[in-house]
């Protein structure tokens, strides 16, 4: 899908298919279609961050308290949202074993408590064993550190999403 | 549920609860969950208003964007929300006839074209002469006054939702 095509499209269709690239936060991607037409991927991609840093930082905590736990409830019931699932799947999340997935549930846990949003990284981007050096690196820090590498992490995940989305032909680069 | 008890809420448990009282839109009801406590429901309402006004203008029009079409093909095709399906069987949407139905197509269509996000309004606070006659009529309005009249609409929509998810005894109450 060439960015023609994409600046030609009604905000429904816009919605439906770029709708998850922030996950479960459509209404970001509903804002943008405000700012066509973009001159490239990027541009769109700079709309979203943009939007994102805008927000006040509850805001913020509220998208990241959109995104589920890593090999969490939402991965043991079904119920990620696909693009959520081929992305843990990529990292093992789907795959660990008792011993490692219990600890990531402790630290998931310890990360929720401390902080009051979940721990947020581009899984994609990572294996299970540099996930899990990472999540219990991160209990130990501090809120709004976190709340910014949170918000950096998903912006990394929405950047592979649109990639995957608009360059077809490319659908797995990094 | 009483608001001591709202207040407890992990931000999950709130977040899966709460999520929709604005249409797809979970961001926002995550984000106000760091507002606790609130003082009473009222107070939470609140906060969701203010969220909501503290956007910009292309942040409110991606609120409106998430929400669907009346009689529209979300509601033909049995993908609305469980809330939006109830709303807007109450108010006939799922029972037109096939003259009133093409015009409200025709109508939504008309409206969305002219101004870049849907027709909104609380439909349990009207019935449909009354929603087909305000539709008519909002067609010929401004881009502007249309947004702002979209917001206070979903947030009429949200008081409600909010009303019959608290208010157990009395969840029709309007």
């Amino acid at each position: 899908m060439d960015i023609a095509t994409v600046n030609e499209l009604p905000y429904e269709d816009f919605v439906n298919i770029f709708g998850n690239v922030v996950e479960k936060c459509p209404i970001i991607t509903a804002a943008v279609w405000s700012r066509r037409p973009f001159g490239s991927l990027n541009a769109l991609e700079a709309a979203i961050s943009e939007f994102i840093d805008a927000l006040p930082e509850s805001g913020k905590e509220g998208i990241l308290r959109c995104l589920p736990d890593l090999a969490g409830r939402d991965l043991q019931n079904g119920t990620l949202t696909r693009e959520s699932r081929e992305e843990q799947a990529r990292a093992g999340m789907d795959a660990l074993s008792s011993e490692e997935a219990s600890r990531m549930a402790r630290l998931n846990e310890e990360y929720k408590e401390r902080f009051g949003f979940p721990f947020v990284i581009c899984a994609r981007m990572n294996d299970k064993e540099n996930i899990l050096r990472q999540l219990t690196e991160r209990c130990r820090s501090e809120r709004q550190v976190e709340r910014a590498r949170g918000v950096e992490e998903v912006k990394k995940i929405c950047r592979l999403r649109l990639q995957a989305l608009v360059l077809s032909d490319a659908p797995n680069k990094l």
